[in-house]
């Protein structure tokens, strides 16, 4: 390919998209725009931009150098947003630790990212007295002591002093896009937490991205210059979604709520008029929980973005009446993470519900595509289900320190996402279930979920789980566990189910292959200690029971 | 600066910003909407990728290969838009002729490019019949009849003929950002126009942030997913303002005029609905024109992006009247061409007419600066006036061929706009005045159009025009033309209007440097053949007046 570029003049700017730039953007438009910590803080843009270059000045001050990790260890709080620019912007690298972690994973993060600099809050000083042993690293901390007075002792002092004695100005470097601006760790259920990291150019061009797509959102879907932000997803986690970047350059005034507590969230909610959100399924419950115990009938207008897992009809309709318009999103730590955002257009011919429920529309340079198991493409024609694997301008390059883990999660130059996925004539993208919990069988994808829904469908059922088992001849093979309800439990039998299940078949809406060769009822299915249905117990009893042996 | 890279996996996909991404993402979420060119001819986004195909294998038929400049003659069409993918998408060079140049300009255009391949309209065949020998590197043309029956002598065919013959699927090739995706010339006022040029990368950074800004626009002031786009700037024209790949990006109907005829514009307007154009003032006032002599009372709604010259307030007031919002935008085609888009919050301060006629907000990435001569930087005050000098990541790196000329638009690092500017404390631009109607006395610039405007506040003076002229102590002075009312031929004298402007110094609204040291009265201003006044003309006049020898 001999592609022709152009003879720059040698005085010509080479641009490089630095976090840098999307602060400097917002700070003129958006001078007196507040930001806001528990109702408690109030400072300007303006402001921002002077504790910013208070930020990386303290940080020089203490020896900090390009290139160097500077962990947080913080309630989402004004002061992270802060580090969110000033660590970047002095070519340093911002390591937001999940401070939810066990403590054994807390030093893991810490000692394997290399941070040599601490900001933590007070409420972690007692983790860190027990753990400091094990972080050599670790060179000087500063503590957060967030308006209380509490012991400074083996720190290089208090933020907010340190702040105040930190000269005004920094003159920061420019430097390549590429350089590393954060670093997090996955929180995958086996092994360690892997590293991921983003560049600047990855989150300049994902701000961006996330900028025209929420703005182009029909109204009650989308984010704009004027509306006001309060992330509910921990800006520990994948940098709160991206959104306090997003906030930022549009200019918006932004609230964060430290640590999340249920009812000082609705407060800032309706006082602070916070009218865009983001989080899980989980904290959605949460506040809906408050509300109601408090007795508020309606919380919105608000629209909530959620992702992290699966949106139920029963959700959407619930934070409905409550007034809070809900969309998914999808995206994940390795994806920086926005990959999708529901929409729904008035005059479109779908379902309204099922439209902001799924995971939606591929963001602008979003590349998606379904696969299967030896990676041939699949059709998007909205019933193929393949293995979402994804191309985007801001996807981790790899986990640090671990090559086979990073050349698996590339394979084939696709980012393999684990979750197997439906694509509709309209590149709407619909996530089915996770790879682990589906059954390869005879060169296909079956979704364990898919034919746990259809056999609750049956009247008689009361719970269902589904799991692979491994099979000579076709690879691996649906094996069902059935509890019945009270006054079926002597009549339910595999054959009825089956039969069940067949109709689903005929009706074009089940693979024939999908139908478990084994239905087992039981009496119940065992759970894991948050309440969720213990696959692995499962897998545990098949191995031990006769049908093994068969 | 040891900033730290990422260390990617050797499977990881390294992303390039290619304008290949920004059809893959609209195609599927729009596979159905419509393109529609002068109300003849409809397609859909399906059709413009496999038309985008088509015209690719075509081009690689006629031999064009990766690096190789494929030049179009057209009026504003289905096959343009076409054009704007599919030769960059090939790793060609797309040349857009501005074909309302003289021949003499189209000749030279043609040929400083290197063009091997042309695309032209029929309506262009007499022009290239007479040139064709002067352009020896031109080494096949395809014609454009646009479904008339006509002479394909000398040509490899008819455009449409050679697509139906092509084949319909074509692999693009992926390459480096960095390469020349478009070039055209400039319409400099003295010597040869000048070739600029813009990189896979600037193009697809420019529509992202273009589509950030005009999404996140209040209502009436921007265009997002539903609007209905038709260009009133010619395609050949920095990439009509570089709107269709926003457009395209967004999956929106686009409508395209072929060539300019207000009944026609008014026509689409109305049947099509269109919400969404950009023009100069002088298409705006040729349409407003047309609806007046159709009897048309309002012809909205219509939100019409204006540039290439200043907006008047009463151009936005009768604009206004017929139902369409005008909104001002800044830019030029060295930047690609969109620096700022003017803005009016609903509840913001200022004027509402005032805000939406300035410049505006500069859109995300954009760096703006006034500076002085010295290229001292100015504060944003509202008040200094300094030449605007810009950073961005799409603005053009050099005048293909002619160094001094490159090395000059970017002296110092920033680009020189050649404007007179000021910044407001919210970052608004403001344009006041072309640097060569400046005064530059003291070291400070004097907008010669601001002189002017207040010497005409005077209720005796009819006209007046403001040139510099040489001056050994200052650099340069301000020399005034004032043309009478008839009643005040005898009446006005210069002191009279010195004292005038006096009266603005004491006010603070005008710097008092800024009086001529010389106002001569006289009896009308020389024009030129379009009616502007003449200041070529008076600076010779002045040169042979008594004042020179002074």
């Amino acid at each position: 390919m001999s592609v022709r570029f152009a003879t720059p003049a040698s005085s010509a700017y080479r641009h490089q998209l630095l976090i840098r730039h999307i602060l400097e953007g917002s700070i003129a438009a958006a001078a007196e725009q507040e930001i806001v910590y528990r109702g408690e803080h109030r400072q300007s843009y303006t402001d921002l931009l002077e504790r910013v270059n208070r930020l990386a000045s303290m940080l020089k001050t203490l020896g900090v150098r390009p290139g160097e990790t500077v962990a947080v260890m913080d309630w989402d709080s004004h002061r992270y947003l802060e580090a969110y620019f000033a660590v970047p912007m002095m070519g340093a690298v911002l390591q937001t630790v999940n401070v939810r972690l066990s403590t054994e994973q807390v030093v893991y993060c810490l000692c394997s990212s290399t941070a040599s600099v601490l900001l933590f809050h007070r409420d972690f000083a007692p983790l860190l007295d027990a753990i400091l042993p094990q972080l050599p690293g670790i060179r000087c901390r500063v503590l957060i002591a967030d308006g209380e007075e509490f012991c400074k002792d083996g720190t290089e002092g208090e933020y907010e002093e340190l702040l105040s004695a930190s000269h005004v100005r920094f003159d920061f470097p420019e430097f390549d896009e590429n350089a590393l601006a954060t670093t997090f760790h996955t929180t995958g259920t086996t092994g360690n937490p892997k590293a991921v990291s983003f560049s600047h150019r990855q989150l300049v061009l994902h701000a961006l991205s996330l900028t025209a797509t929420l703005a182009s959102q029909p109204d009650g879907q989308g984010f704009r210059r004027g509306d006001i932000y309060m992330p509910l997803t921990p800006m520990f986690h994948v940098h709160a979604w991206g959104m306090p970047y997003v906030a930022t350059m549009a200019g918006a005034k932004q609230v964060y709520p430290g640590r999340y507590e249920p009812e000082l969230l609705l407060k800032l909610k309706r006082d602070e008029k916070v009218n865009f959100s983001h989080c899980v399924p989980t904290v959605l419950q949460m506040l809906l929980g408050a509300a109601t115990v408090a007795g508020h009938k309606s919380i919105g207008p608000w629209t909530l973005l959620i992702g992290g897992s699966a949106l139920s009809s029963s959700l959407q309709e619930t934070a409905g009446t409550f007034g809070i318009n809900v969309l998914a999103g999808y995206g994940m730590s390795e994806t920086a993470p926005t990959i999708c955002i529901a929409r729904h257009d008035r005059n479109a011919a779908d379902d309204r519900g099922a439209a902001l429920r799924r995971a939606g529309m591929p963001i602008p340079l979003v590349q998606t595509m379904i696969v299967d198991p030896d990676m041939n493409p699949l059709p998007a024609d909205g019933r193929s289900e393949g293995e979402l694997v994804l191309r985007a301008p801001w996807l981790t390059q790899s986990y640090e320190g671990d090559v086979a883990a990073s050349e698996g999660l590339w394979r084939g130059g696709w980012l393999h996402t684990q979750d197997l996925a439906v694509i509709d004539q309209n590149g709407a993208v619909a996530i089915r279930d996770r790879l682990k919990d589906v059954i390869k069988t005879g060169g296909e994808w079956v979704s364990s979920t898919q034919v746990e829904d259809l056999i609750m469908l049956h009247p008689d059922v009361a719970e269902a789980a589904v799991i692979a088992i491994p099979d000579m001849k076709w690879g691996e093979r649906p094996f069902a566990f059935v509890v019945p309800i009270a006054s079926a439990a002597a009549s339910l039998t595999a054959d009825l189910l089956r039969n069940h299940l067949v109709a689903f078949v005929e009706k074009g809406l089940l693979n024939r292959i999908a139908i478990p060769g084994n239905i087992a009822i039981v009496e119940n299915l065992p759970r894991t200690s948050v309440g969720k249905i213990d696959k692995k117990n499962l897998r545990t009893q098949f191995e031990a029971s006769d049908a093994s042996k068969a």
